[in-house]
């Protein structure tokens, strides 16, 4: 039974710094949803396991490669939540290259510029695979997509989309996959509305979304086709992240159809 | 200048408890964005502000009845956030009964359903403003509206929209005044989409929306005049709350407009 001391542990708990998750390309996935997620997408390299987790959750446990079981303390040093339920994982970070995620041809790509909140990151993330998107790229000096509350927001999504990482320098090559890209700005000339009315929203699409707290910057606005704001009907002045970008994610979706 | 050990100071620290808020009918409102909505909607009682937030924030500061000086260390006594920005005002409860809400035969209502998370409740209220909701009903054993969390997630919201706060059984009395009752969930049998291109979304509207890990209790659901999903397209298992509220409320803000 594996203790907060025993070597492994103490170096899968290193994963929780992000230079060593960059210099080891692994990372940690907790709970039996992330965990089931990252053994279907074959990204687990090692779980760990308290007897009860293993024992609730022996389904998991038998499609693992290795399994190490693990004192209740041992689990905890790894984990960040309250409520673990007795497993996490060390997996390989699945990022791909722009070009093959491009080679695809997607029709829906979500961009997440310099955004630094791991929960916000990991929030659009879920929202772009549930609207459909095949590729999700964090550029720039953006939040580490490995990052344990990133994952955790991802709700698994981190497994079924492609990750992207790339400079901020980007829009060019999404411009010649042929996509047309659109940046969210609380003061753009189009309404979302409008372009869903107007059919625009048909056409393969990269949106781009910034920090909530300074937008995206001017060299990517000015680089953008459209800048598109989201109607505001009352008396907020912005919508947050996750909400800006679902309204604008499922406009797309539904004109895909 | 109050320090942390003034009376009035204490007494306002107090309002960070939920059983002070509600013997006194009062919470609090940090940073300047929140002060300037509280003090427009006529709410602030006091405001308290370090020299600097006072000096830089005049404006503000001439809007109160009453304002008092407070050292720093007062300050971050009061408030949650680690750069409130050197103000924080003590404000009136604004609730309203729930037939003072419906006598202005609203439109767009959301209620918040036993969600206990104040993030996600403060959330849901900044986009059902946004969208054009005139009122945000808590129901049932829901947050506190006026919780630190919340009031700081509702960027501004709370005091813009008609916050009311009721039992679980109130869908008679929102369908007795006029509004279709449409209560989201994973597996209803309708989808937003589907509502949307078949104009049942320009009738005024009241969309359930219950917590992420329970969902909404199968009283309401069975209550509701529809179960309504978000349609998923990717390999996402459901959107977290703030997403669904976000395709839901603009897909009635977009029929209704």
């Amino acid at each position: 039974m594996f203790t907060p001391r025993t070597p492994r542990i103490v170096a899968a708990r290193r994963l929780q710094r992000r230079k060593d998750r960059d210099q080891s390309g692994r990372f940690l996935a907790e709970g039996p949803q992330a965990v089931r997620e990252a053994l279907a997408a074959g990204a687990v390299l090692e779980l760990f396991g308290t007897a009860a987790g293993l024992t609730r959750y022996a389904d998991l446990a038998a499609m693992a490669l290795e399994v190490s079981p693990v004192t209740d303390e041992a689990l905890a040093a790894l984990t960040e939540t309250v409520h673990p339920q007795g497993l996490v994982a060390v997996c390989e970070q699945n990022d791909v290259p722009i070009a093959a995620a491009l080679a695809k041809q997607p029709r829906l790509v979500a961009v997440v510029a310099e955004i630094r909140d791991p929960g916000n990151a990991g929030t659009v993330l879920r929202t772009a695979d549930a609207a459909g998107a095949s590729a999700v790229i964090f550029a720039g000096d953006a939040v580490d997509p490995y990052n344990g509350k990133c994952v955790r927001a991802s709700a698994g999504s981190l497994f079924h989309v492609d990750v992207v990482r790339t400079p901020l320098t980007v829009l060019d090559l999404l411009q010649d996959s042929g996509l047309q890209v659109l940046a969210t700005s609380g003061t753009g000339e189009d309404d979302v509305d409008s372009l869903l009315d107007g059919g625009q929203l048909a056409a393969p699409t990269a949106w781009l979304f910034g920090s909530e707290a300074h937008g995206l910057p001017s060299s990517v606005l000015d680089a953008a086709d459209r800048r598109v704001r989201v109607p505001i009907y009352g008396g907020a002045e912005s919508l947050n992240l996750a909400a800006a970008a679902a309204v604008c994610l499922y406009a797309s979706a539904r004109a895909q159809r």
